[in-house]
């Protein structure tokens, strides 16, 4: 299955978010990661976000369908380079 | 169709962005907005919004589809409120 991720949480949790997402998915835009993922893997990314989390200050949406082609992916302007993990 | 916005655009131009996107579909996340939109409304959008951004700069990301039920939406902690409007 094909996954979007868009997340708001806190700057104390969002590196630990952050690098978590990067183990299994790509970065496509600033809180916005996306990729093919196994219906356990997206099962257990979603256990572990509830545990990183604080469910009462921050908040994520997950997107998902069967196939990339069923989200209608279209981009306009330019995507930033993923800088987050160069220190 | 069911169409979802996430963007990253400029400080200086995220008002204008931001003001325009809310005439047509719900704020749901920091740089999140989705609604129910026509085909000719999601074309103006775009084309507006090709206008509003600096295209080098700038990221914008849509997806869509025929309906709401075929994104898999599931949300986990806890929206904010959209105060963006309040002075």
């Amino acid at each position: 299955m094909y996954v979007v991720i868009v997340y708001d949480v806190g700057v104390e949790r969002v590196n630990k978010v952050r690098s978590f997402l990067r183990e299994y998915l790509n970065w496509v835009q600033n809180s916005v990661f996306e990729g093919e993922l196994t219906k356990a893997e997206f099962l257990k990314i979603k256990s572990r976000l509830k545990e990183l989390i604080e469910e009462s200050h921050d908040h994520i949406i997950f997107y998902s369908s069967r196939d990339k082609k069923y989200l209608g992916i279209e981009n306009l302007g330019t995507p930033k380079a993923d800088t987050s993990n160069i220190i």
